[in-house]
Formats: C-alpha cells, structure tokens, sequence
C-alpha cells in the first residue's frame, strides 16, 4: 500500500490513475478510505460549480460546451455526474453520458458518475467525499451535474459554491409551483434552448422574479444559452466567475460547509445501523405486541 | 388541552377540525406532538399512494381525477401534497394546488401541503409522521403527492405501499436514462397524456421494460390515461386495488416500516444538533488550525 502523502503528491501533480483509484477507494469504502479522507486539506480552493434542473433541458449538452470552453483555454476540469438512486437493491445505475464522451480523451478533462449504494451512506455524504477528493488533485474548476429536479436540487445547493439551474423557455409552471425554492437555490439562471418559441417572455418573467427577491449581495443573473449551438457559454464562464468574486460567494461556502458537516455528523451516527438486522428487530417487534414505530425508534 | 383518547377518538369519527389540528400538532411540533405520535397504533391499515413523477406530467389533473371517483363511491380521501424544500431559509412555499380546489367542499376529501422547516427534520419525516396522524382518522385512502423527479421520488417508494409513476408520451429520454431506478419504484405506471403523438410507441417500450424486469410478485402495469378528460381513470383505481391483494405489496409494506423506522432513529440522534451552533464552532475550528471536516464530524 502506497502511503498517503504519496498519494496526495502525485493527486496534486494530476496523476489521473491515482486520482480514480482515490475515488474508488472513497466510493466503495475501500481499505484506507478514512485515513484518505482525513489527510485532505481544501488549500486549493477549487471552486464547485452545481448544474441542476429538470430532465431534457439540456444539462449535458450545457456542461458539454463548459468543458469544451475551460479546457479550449488550458483549464483542468473535473466533472462529477449523479445518477439517481435505486432504493431496493442498492445498485448502481449506468448512467447516460455519451453526450460527454467526446471530451474523453482530453487530459484536461476528468469525468466521474457516481450512484449511492445504501448502506455506505447517501449520495450527498459520498460526493461531498468525492469532491474533497479531486479538491486535493490539481484541477482548476470541479462541476457537479445532478438529474431531476426537487430533493436533489436542494441537495445540491449545500455542496456547490455556487449552483447553475438551467430551465427551458417551457418550464413557465414549473418555476412558478417552485418559486421561492429555486430562487433561493439559483446562483445563475441559465434558460437554455433559447431560440425555442416563448422564450423571450419566460426570460422577462424570470427576470422580474429574481428582481422581486430581496438583495443576497448578488444578483442572480438569468442568461440565454442555445447549448447545442454553443450559443451563449462563454457569458455563462463569466457569470461563474463574477459569483465567485461577489459578496455573496463566502456566504454560500459557508453555507455549503455547515451543510457538509451536518451530513457527515450524521453518517457517522448512523453507521452502526444495520438494515438488515433492524428489518428482523421490526418484525420481532411486532409480534411482540401492539406496535407503534416512534416508541420503537425513541428506544433503539 | 383535550386528552389524547378524546383526540383519538374524534379523528377515528372524521372530526375534520380535531383531524387538522393534529396535523398542525405534529408539523409544528407543539406541545404533545410526541405523546400523540406515540398513541397511534395502525390498526385501521389506511393504504397509502404515492404519486411521482416529473412537472408537468399532470399528477394534480391525476389525483383530481381520482379524488372524484373516490369520494363517488363514497371513499373518504386524504391527499398530502408535499412542496420542495427551502434549505436557506426553511421557509414553507406556497404550493400550486389550485387545480384540487373543486374538492374544497367535499366532505369525503382532505388535502393538506406540507413542507419542510429544516430543523424540524426533513420533509419525509414530516410524512411519515403525517401519514400515521391521518391512519388515525377514518380515511379509506391516503395519497401522497410530490412535485419532481430524482431523490424525492426515491423517497416516496419509502412511503407509499403503492407507487404510481406518471409520465407524459415525451420522457421517452428520461426513463431511458433512469431505467432501473425507476423500474424499482413504480408499482404502476400511468401514462398521461396518452393523446399525443408517439404514445403508442412509448406505451410499447415501457411494456416491453416492465416485462425485461425479474419478476417480483407482480408485473407493474403500464396503464395510458388522459387525466384531462377523465379517461382511464377507472383503471387505475382498480390496479391500485389489485397490487394491495398482491404477493409484493406486504413485502413492500415491509420495506416502508423498516425505511420509516431508519427515518425517525435518524431524527432522534441528530436532534441535539443546532446548526447556528455548529457553525460557530466550524468558524471557530477554522481559525485554530488546518480544518480538517472529516477529523471535525468524526469528534463531534
């Protein structure tokens, strides 16, 4: 076994087989994956960019084009893709990224998906893992790409540093039914196939929206991207890089921070709890007697 | 304060006003929210269904449609409808249940929203607790609503004791790429919408993924609706009916008590946890040396 400053050394000069190999580790839990996560320093301050929004509005083909722009002006990325979770048997979901398969053979660009597996914690919990770890490896920008929208949007908000929600011109409801959450999610607003019809009047209401929210010390900005064209990205660049310069940006590590050690604290109390044997404990339980599972949960 | 027998009993009755508070009780966690939740025994086995799926699929137009066949047959229905989450200022957001309105005056029908208040603990275990208030009432079907795909709906399998996927002819694309995942879910699937275009292929390739699934007890039924017009509608109904009398639904009422359980042993162990505190103490951590988050929540 290599030791660890061994492996933070060749992590930070970009060793990609190191870098995968620490993933797995940390992914699977593997031996040495707590003495890993415990050598990690955030000194790079690499900053996490979230993209989120619902399915079909063009996330991939989006990040596509971000890769393509960092990497075009010299910049390592690493891109971390969430699949959703399988509750019932804990497996892994092979998730649809050959959009973003043309970036690899690019050594600048570094792509992973990752998929919960139950018992070792959830999907929140492993990514913050997986995202200190390439946080110690030598890239210039870290992107989080999450499917769905809802919980996992929310979720997604306490890990990046700043969060990118991509709507298209047709999800006028939607933004409606959700408003004052996704607001408050939003570092950027991205309404992406711009070119499509009612664009223009989803882009003003959008815009009045965000003006109707009290100040943060940031703006959020709302922009038009026609990502398959690659229409619109670089001001996306820029926009990512303004926020990581606003008053509001310290805040939000701040915040992603506490939210990192609540959801750590509350692995680490959760890792004694063995489903299997509180399936059996329940169903004893039952028998037992008359059951009433918040006495049986004030007790455990 | 009345006494938790008279409370019982007024819910067991259909007091809508003793129902309510209750509700509000438990969602607030006022005084006696723990003694009452500790009198609920699920004697009367009130079936739960869940509803998920993305925006925009027309699960309100759905669940409106049903409300009504219910409550027709002279069925008593409650319908929870859940809204995402705010996790800046654990606001409550204002949903859109406009179109469930009709049922406002139906004494047979009980909508509630909820949304998290993030110390309280999160919006499934709002639900659970929710869900067991409303087992005490005399409800002869309980539905849960959520707005979004991805973790939520993940969360709603844990849940329910039957979940209903609602998809539109377009998401195609979508179940492509959550193939499993959702497969797992779904106890039915119900394609709305079924009017439009390329319904029948899409009807077709879900068929024919249900049927490239192990068996589990029961073949999810692909089931096509147009919730506008009322059409299918009874289907539904009866297919709900019948995976209550299948093999897989005590194997999934068995899951749902052991993810419940998993839920409240969570709350309890993290609710000595103050987040303005923890903050204070991460800032405080910061500055006295290297910080370390891994080395930080394994000490707390």
């Amino acid at each position: 076994v290599e030791a660890i400053s061994e492996t933070l050394l060749k992590m930070s000069r970009g060793d990609v087989k190191t870098i995968a190999r620490s993933i797995t580790i940390v992914e699977n839990e593997l031996d040495g994956f707590k003495e890993l996560l415990f050598s990690l320093y955030d000194t790079r301050r690499t900053p996490v960019i979230g993209f989120t929004g619902p399915p079909g509005a063009g996330k991939s083909t989006l990040i596509n084009a971000l890769i393509r722009e960092y990497s075009g002006a010299g910049k390592k990325v690493a891109v971390i893709a969430i699949d959703p979770t399988s509750p019932f048997n804990y497996g892994t979901l092979l998730g649809d990224r050959l959009r973003m398969s043309e970036h690899f053979n690019d050594p600048n660009v570094f792509i992973r998906s990752i998929a919960t597996r139950g018992s070792l914690g959830g999907l929140t919990e492993k990514t913050i893992e997986i995202v200190d770890v390439l946080k110690a490896a030598n890239f210039d920008v870290l992107i989080i790409e999450t499917v769905g929208v809802g919980q996992t949007e929310v979720e997604i908000a306490g890990l990046a540093d700043t969060t990118v929600v991509i709507l298209v011109p047709e999800a006028g409801d939607e933004v409606q039914m959700m408003k004052s959450g996704i607001m408050e999610i939003a570092d950027i607003f991205v309404v992406n196939k711009s070119d499509r019809d009612g664009a223009g009047a989803f882009l003003n209401n959008l815009q009045k929206l965000v003006h109707s929210f009290p100040e943060k010390g940031w703006i959020t900005p709302v922009l038009a991207t026609a990502a398959i064209t690659r229409t619109g990205i670089q001001e996306v660049i820029e926009q990512i890089e303004a926020h990581g310069h606003s008053a509001s940006f310290n805040k939000k590590k701040s915040f992603v921070l506490l939210e990192k050690a609540y959801r750590l604290i509350q692995k680490k109390r959760m890792q004694d709890i063995n489903k299997v044997k509180l399936h059996d404990e329940i169903e004893k339980a039952i028998l037992a007697s008359e059951f009433n599972i918040y006495r049986f949960a004030d007790c455990y």
